[in-house]
């Protein structure tokens, strides 16, 4: 079986992340991939109640979508995770357990200038962790160690969302990530199981 | 996309739940089906640490492993659960969410009488239990709700593990939880791959 490949999106809040992997995962299961999401807030809720927003606590969440995002992309399911995940260690950590087992990894950075972030604010938690109300808060009083070598880098302040996702889509497919093959077993697979 | 299977084993401390997960894991994995096992032991190290045995913490812990399971099944893989997992409610709940999905679930009840299991005692747990040592052991100084309708129970008393082993595939493949057809895919799919 193909394994398959995970695009772990990293940014600070509100830079645009599960949005784009939203708009991904559409385009990706109209195209006939196996996609799953595992969104930060989602999987915290799922997996990771209790856990705070310590950096030992951040890096127990990463390493737990992480493992979840393996045991998928092993499986040949293309997974989106989407959180924040501000350290790089685990970010490494993560890629190479996955890359271990020989599906593939893509680290895509979505940047945004944090003078965006705080003037479009949709959550309202830019202001709150500027008058002190939220503690730990990446970007403001929290650290936010930005990718060294990303595969793939977004700018959500000057690139739209559909740009976004055609030129991830492309870049995998042009990268040989998503094979001619692979589509051809999966509408293989389609046609015998019927559906 | 044909969807996966969640074999759900349950049963006391060394009933041989991981012994025959595991045996059953290489017999798929030879005839093609993707699979995963989700160790009860394993689990809680990935995804719950810092949880305990008390209910909320074993129903935490549960919910985790059929949050996990749900994924993998929706996306076509058979999954092997291994957890002493006591409590009815959270099974039956991991059931719904997993058959909600369009996956099917098996409830395997791994039966042992508890003498044997003391006899046994491989890990050395029941001397400990007896003797007051480990808190809230299942089955001596905690609650254990058996399956009110598992779908397949085992008695690893008086069954070898082959037997067991070839008794569930033959259960499964019977009960068309695994279709002809799927092999003819799985075949196709591999052909194609040229792996």
């Amino acid at each position: 079986m193909e394994k398959g490949i995970v695009l772990w999106f990293t940014g600070l809040s509100g830079a645009g992340k599960t949005t784009l992997a939203r708009a991904l995962s559409t385009r990706l299961a109209e195209e006939g991939f196996p996609v799953e999401i595992l969104d930060g807030d989602e999987v915290r809720e799922n997996l990771s109640r209790g856990l705070g927003f310590s950096k030992a606590d951040r890096d127990t969440n990463i390493r737990r979508i992480g493992f979840v995002a393996r045991l998928l992309a092993r499986n040949g399911v293309i997974v989106l995770a989407a959180a924040i995940s501000p350290y790089r260690q685990p970010r490494d950590d993560v890629r190479r357990d996955i890359t271990d087992d020989g599906a593939r990894f893509l680290e895509i950075f979505i940047h945004c200038p944090l003078n965006v972030l705080i003037e479009r604010d949709v959550k309202g938690l830019y202001k709150k962790a500027l008058a002190g109300e939220v503690k730990n808060f990446t970007g403001i009083s929290d650290p936010y160690e930005e990718p060294l070598r990303p595969e793939i880098i977004i700018d959500s302040s000057t690139e739209s969302i559909d740009q976004s996702v055609e030129r991830i889509l492309a870049r995998v497919i042009e990268a040989g990530e998503i094979s001619p093959q692979s589509a051809l077993v999966e509408s293989a697979h389609s046609l015998l199981a019927g559906d």
